[in-house]
């Protein structure tokens, strides 16, 4: 063990996630983040000079940087394992099963497929379909082999957007993979997928054919909001990727700031 | 790198952070937690069948397991370095000098100190001062030592207590170091500091000189209502520590899933 | 002003708010409501025995029975009155003209056009256009004439689904005016229109005519989920609607109960 | 009724309201409030123009002018009116018994005392306490009577500080009555009383004695943070009170707007 604190101290830690803060980009169907200080320093001032200042967030729990549960999506009325949702949710408890705080701190290999970067350009274009074509060309040139149990990220170069909300967001019009590129990913037997974009998915698209087919059918999740800009510079393409999603209770997500250790 | 992958794939994670759930318990000072979905499954339904839940919460930045930016305290209205406060706050932007943001992936050794454990107690009585020698009966039961750049965990067997708010919170009465267990610590050089309790301090003392010494005289960052209770139940006392703060733009404190890896 | 006590004292009140609950309907594109107990009675008492309870909440300002500030809706770039938007909003401080803080406590003349009771209906379906046919049918049948600067409420029976969340807000479709039912009711130069249901428009329709049409053409509120259905049951039809938004420096709208005097 | 409507346009109508914004100040163990847009105009635009803005709140309900329900304080474990709060309390529910949805809309007599007026005083300093003699004093220059059912309403000027948060705080020192001075107000039978401090009370005094009496022995509500200063301008010291507290269902208390009428 003193070997592996031995080893991280001569790697590289990439930080993957994206800053919260008033005002930044966040889907229209999720709630915002809001942030105050609720004391300012010298407000309360202890007998000895010493004072605190402490603060307030609100956020829906997929807004910024975040994962998904596998119990955000349903299909057909069922959760993900068949288990029918009727009678397995409440506004104040959550969602009954597979909820975020189920999922264990996630240690596995990581993978950049940098799509944008394969195809020669800064970001992908909001209407671009990552099809299996390019998942390959992009496997491809990192030359790495995807396996079983990895955490597979999607760069679209629309993380450098992310401090223009609007551009972000862009009325939910945004490059990503349609079914095609869902199926080639879970046919790997990945653990998670994940993108720099606000929806791992082309859209808009109704159905949500790949947050269905990802999350409900195959019991993969999905990281959205990365920041990918960093590493991707880097000659970095396997390395470990870490998350540790907060256990919030019966909840369909929660923000998360990743890292890549290489 | 793939042998870091590899390394802990044999590597025991311990997770060290407590649940978030309406009702937890939480500082009379800070705002607790709120949970509710905002769509259930069923609300919405796709063209396909598909459709989707989410949530949306809302919460102090130092309610349940959190880590605490060197901005929380202040002293003489002096920020750790010897800035001036005065100036560098506003309610909608948080602290403009050492927030959380500005703090890097946390990946250290880290050391547990049972002190519990070690005076063969199931949990410290609500008055017990851990003085420099339980820090020091304690490291030597651990036969680790502690060295500069670590992470220092003290046991109370109070994260037993999270289930039950009025218990873990006490009115705020509750064991912790004094000042010269805050300088027993300081002295070795440590990253950061944490504990079971809901506060790293022998409360209540209005003067709060652990927060004081540690965050804003020393720059030691503080975890509290850290979950201790299955890692001191193992042999290991000293493992690769993981905590990644959410990137909260300002904000004095984030909340976080902390674990060790052994 | 003692006869206005008096008077009041031989005057009836109704209720025209709805309840806030966790759970309770909201449009998708609005935060949910949040409430819990931040602290219960108990947890801390005090040296005579006394204690308090106390709470939190988090919501969308269009959520509930609410009211519109002028400058929820633009045109063009353009919030009512001409002014560009551009420069005037910030997520931290809102809309700096015609925002809910500028609206003066409403005491006017109120007017109930019940549609649904004019119709012969429990409650209008969900496609029914409330045309201006409609609204004279109505206006007929309550033998009064709306006059300017009125409060005019049309109620369409949807108030009694409140409890139903799905029912109520139904994936948005519901029953309201378009544009010749808004424009019957601006030539009048009514001081707000208000309806039971989660949209005072017929919708779904993308552009919005009504609202752009009341809020920025004409300067008029708009008012959401309120509860006429105890009102519709007596023979009021003319009353004294009063309505006290909360001056919410900013904002778009505002969380009201406001309540029928006849 | 029309009379009503009538008699109201030729009456003057007082805010006693106070704004909300971030920053606004708020007792330490209440919740601050929370502000933000949560989409700008321009972000989506609807196919004729027309487009919206919208925000998000939270509070707590004990933050800025506000109402306090009987239910926010017990007294050796029991509610107003002998209910033991035990089983009648959840963090998601709130309190079973007197909370603030079961308030009506309140529409009575409403008298000022005007406290530091009549001490020639723009404002009482931090550490008055509102006796009996000062009550009957404001009385008497009032030239009116307390009457069964009234809302007697205490100006102590602190109003004006309410831009200056921790001037209003005052780390929670502040003038206000003592249990003489609330058992003057009882014995009228009066409905409820406010003032325009952060506290209905002489704080500090851990044993809130005024909250007790008031709330869980005689059943009469508290009103706080009120704006009176440009009532007290006036000469009316009688007038109609008029405050429709939200149902937020199971709540403590409520942001109120509430206004004078005379």
């Amino acid at each position: 063990m003193p070997s592996l604190v031995d080893l991280l101290s001569s790697a590289r830690v990439y930080d993957l996630g994206q800053p919260y803060f008033t005002g930044m980009p966040h889907h229209p169907s999720h709630p915002p983040f809001l942030y105050s200080l609720i004391k300012e320093h010298g407000e309360y001032v202890g007998p000895a000079g010493g004072c605190s200042a402490s603060d307030s967030i609100a956020m829906g729990s997929h807004v910024g940087t975040h994962i998904d549960a596998l119990c955000h999506f349903s299909c057909g009325g069922k959760l993900h394992g068949g288990d029918d949702v009727a009678g397995l949710q409440s506004y104040g408890g959550g969602v009954g099963r597979h909820s975020i705080d189920t999922v264990a701190p996630i240690l596995r290999r990581g993978v950049l497929l940098d799509i944008a970067g394969t195809a020669a350009l800064d970001a992908l274009p909001e209407d671009f379909e990552i099809a299996p074509a390019h998942l390959e060309a992009a496997e491809r040139a990192a030359g790495v082999e995807i396996r079983a149990g990895d955490v597979v990220l999607l760069r679209t170069g629309w993380g450098s957007y992310f401090r223009e909300p609007r551009k972000f967001i862009s009325q939910v019009h945004g490059p990503g993979p349609r079914l095609a590129g869902a199926e080639w990913l879970s046919a790997r037997g990945i653990f998670a997928a994940g993108s720099d974009t606000v929806a791992f998915e082309r859209v808009p698209d109704p159905a949500m054919p790949v947050h269905v087919h990802l999350l409900v059918e195959r019991g993969i999740h999905i990281m959205e909001c990365l920041n990918l800009e960093e590493l991707a510079k880097t000659a970095a393409r396997e390395f470990l990727f870490v998350a540790l999603p907060l256990k919030l209770q019966g909840a369909t997500g929660s923000p998360i700031r990743p890292i890549a250790v290489a």
